[in-house]
């Protein structure tokens, strides 16, 4: 599937509103898609709602993520259910001079699918593997490999991209041109997600390499959207 | 209600796994609910879950969101809806000398309520300055008051919260005994977001006051949930 192929626009992805904002092609929810490392996702269980905060990745048009054998979003979704997966960067606070016109600056993205179980051990060992390398690449084989017992307890969910969409929204102060004489300060505030000083393991091995283990990418002071998107370009090689 | 007092535990809020981890009462909830702008909403519509990400504030034991009256998220939360509305704070990533130890520190905190949709002009209007105040405390008298159409065109919803939970996971690198002869680099990659350096509009007007216009705690460098924990305090007095 090509990057630029657009994903089919239905009721459910398509942008009641602010369509300026409104992306459907691969290669915009995909870049947005792979600078973060955690989304949140919605499931119904017994005609309720929940919102669960899980660590992602993408492997081509197929979303993966994990979770404990015991816990109740993996028993909910191993069997085919609908999932909504949704990613948020928020870039910026932007003050106006009127309540109406603050707003958030963001890349998001909606996608929908259903979610299956990653079953039988060549899968789940690929997968095990891939939540490793795909954030610091070379990581997989540098760790002891997993017992049986842990692939055991570990779950992977996969969700294959039915449809989806990406809202960016990246604009600086505007307001209304009688509302410039209003003397309230305004201003466009960055935010930003960053990595700090690695705090070392008071045990670490003498032998221990952090790039060769995989953390090459993860400098301190970098954006963690940057280090992701880093990352999921070189695991995608 | 005491801040002290528990939610109750129910089937839809109990810890189904890493029971340590979990916190039922209304303090724990609050804190990290504070510290947040930004929540992913879920809720169903026509049997279809939807993972929305919008910004939020909380009263009491009230939580309240903005959207478009003309947004999808509106018109399916008017009517009394189930929702669950989920905050997380990143705080770190825990590597370690084998794949199942990896881990990420975070705090969450999982709601759950019925939307409705807040009517009537002085309950708009009421959510329209605790909107403005509760992050920049004072700037909604800053502000050019809101116009009658800009009234008609913000909805907002809110939930009290019926239970919640709250997890929090903050435990440094950790592995099995044999584990540490593994030559594999091993830390704590602390992760934070934080304010930048304001962009200020051009057009900035001579006389704005950016600790009068509600922008004191939202210094350069400063981290975002430290700010807003700060400013939900002065909102509440």
């Amino acid at each position: 599937m090509a990057d630029t192929e657009d994903y089919p626009i239905t009721n459910r992805n398509r942008l009641r509103r602010k369509h300026e904002r409104g992306h459907y092609d691969r290669e915009t929810v995909y870049v947005i898609l792979d600078a973060a490392m955690i989304c949140h996702i919605a499931y119904v269980s017994d005609g309720q709602p929940y919102c669960t905060p899980t660590a992602f990745w993408r492997e081509g048009d197929t979303l993966m993520w994990h979770g404990s054998s015991a816990s109740r979003m993996i028993r909910a979704q191993s069997n085919a259910v609908p999932v909504c997966l949704t990613v948020t960067h928020m870039d910026a606070i932007v003050l106006a001079r009127c309540g109406f016109n603050h707003s958030i600056n963001y890349r998001s993205v909606i996608a929908f699918g259903h979610a299956s179980l990653i079953t039988g051990e060549p899968a789940k060992l690929h997968a095990m593997d891939a939540f490793l390398d795909r954030y610091f690449p070379g990581r997989a084989r540098a760790v002891r490999p997993p017992s049986a017992q842990e692939v055991k307890a570990t779950s992977f969910v996969s969700m294959q991209i039915e449809d989806a969409s990406a809202k960016i929204r990246a604009l600086p102060v505007h307001d209304e041109e009688e509302d410039y004489a209003v003397p309230c300060w305004t201003a466009l505030l960055p935010i930003a997600t960053t990595v700090g000083a690695p705090v070392e393991c008071e045990r670490q091995h003498p032998d221990a390499d952090r790039a060769r283990d995989g953390l090459a990418a993860w400098r301190e002071g970098r954006r963690l959207d940057e280090i992701l998107t880093e990352t999921a370009a070189t695991y995608a090689q």
